[in-house]
């Protein structure tokens, strides 16, 4: 079972309807006339940082790719749960931990610690207040919006090819652009796991075809394999449809359009894309 | 840095008020009106349980302490949060989950698989819905009130011991006693590191000492070390401390009583405990 067969088997299961048929990266529960936006990611060691990463940097991206999630949703951040094994160098932990809770102004909440042998690994459960209903979704892209990215595609290639990586170790959640954003758009996500995979999955969950324009895409200075960056995840840009020609709060770069659902959910340049697009568990 | 300091370490980081200084088992958030009950535990391989387990019985048992948890809140569940490894046997995980969600009426809200080597480990986050206030917590016990517990103790690890272990695998978060009790209890708890244990830490958290007769603890037929049951967790009973007399709305057992602040935080039989009470990762 690989991990699509796994979250298809999931999604058999008794679902809340905020969990929105576990399509999207967050779920969102109405409660006291307000919307909560939780959303639950993992990292392990081998798997998302490589092992001797400095425990400060794994805590920073354990929370950094939650608080991408609710940025994504234009949630305020409330506090975050983390489950950690108990590693050398906890302190160290805790250090990075305390930077990108007061670099966001987010609080912890609770947790839980393990000891045990093997690779360790950390989840993180972020919590935020929605601020615009509908919470920004990826079901909700229409044929005609403009495909826009926040910031720039590659540089966590390249700092992961570099070996010191403050892009790849260090994320920066756009929770401002997400704020920011969350009036305008018609549907949003962040790039977690490649431009080219997660504009596919807005495409599918919105029923349309995403049409990307390689040349229009903001990768960053230095990148030489587009292609590779455009499949490379953790840049953590926020990915939005919007209506075409619509002013937006903060800047941001038109990378292609949403058509009507076609043969294939997504097209780079006009033509079927390469067959990987992007990180899946296997 | 062992589980200890490494808690310690984390209460100086920025806490949300609901995380109660971390000396709960769940954070409590007022929202709209409403206060939402959080909480979040982890297993693991060889730790939580053992190598070879049927992954529908590590579903089970992992949803099932997440529970226990708003049980002792007197909260109702809304629904979880899963970080899991993708793990051989990977449909029975999904089985057992059903079973869980189902047996409790609890609704699956999202989460995120890893594949990665070594031991499986996994996370849920329980997220429920107050039904009293105050929220029971480990705090409000005050002297004078009489201690219980509900159900049994030792059932786990007479199963932990016979190697088959439903009380061990599929433990019962008492999610409806809970409830019942809520508007009864000055304090609350459940039992899963150990009877001694955790009545220690309700009477350190209270700032009264727990005094338990032995004879008084209710254990589970064929246990024949009753200290080793009264240090073993995994049974998920609830500990509680409410007004001497009182009628109680469910079956518990009255197994001592909180006394003003002495010498010890806790006293079994009138004297200094063993030094081990219960389960502490090291």
């Amino acid at each position: 079972m690989n991990e699509a067969d796994f979250i298809a088997a999931l999604r058999a299961l008794p679902l809340h309807p905020g969990a929105q048929a576990l399509r999207d990266d967050a779920a969102v529960i109405e409660i006291g006339g307000e919307a909560l936006v939780l959303t639950h990611d993992a990292i392990a060691e081998g798997v998302h940082y490589r092992p001797g990463t400095d425990p400060a940097d794994i805590a920073w991206k354990l929370v950094a790719v939650n608080l991408s999630d609710l940025a994504a949703k234009a949630a305020e951040p409330i506090g975050v749960l983390i489950g950690a094994t108990l590693v050398e160098g906890a302190e160290r932990f805790v250090e990075g931990l305390r930077e990108v809770l007061e670099a966001y102004g987010v609080a912890l909440l609770g947790g839980d610690t393990i000891a045990h042998a093997g690779p360790a690994t950390f989840g993180c459960t972020a919590i935020g207040r929605a601020t615009v209903r509908p919470v920004p979704a990826r079901t909700g892209a229409r044929a005609g919006d403009a495909l826009y990215v926040t910031g720039s595609i590659g540089a966590a290639l390249l700092g992961f090819e570099a070996g010191d990586g403050a892009a790849y170790l260090r994320p920066t959640p756009r929770l401002a652009e997400g704020l920011a954003l969350g009036p305008h758009v018609h549907a949003m996500m962040d790039v977690s796991d490649g431009l080219l995979l997660d504009a596919r999955r807005m495409a599918e969950a919105s029923g349309c075809t995403a049409a990307i324009t390689l040349d229009a895409v903001p990768f960053a200075a230095g990148t030489t394999d587009r292609l590779a960056a455009a499949r490379w995840g953790d840049d953590y840009a926020l990915l939005f449809a919007a209506p075409d020609g619509v002013a937006l709060p903060v800047p941001a770069t038109r990378i292609g359009a949403m058509l009507q659902k076609g043969a294939e959910p997504l097209l780079l340049d006009g033509k079927s894309p390469p067959e990987r697009l992007g990180y899946e568990h296997r």
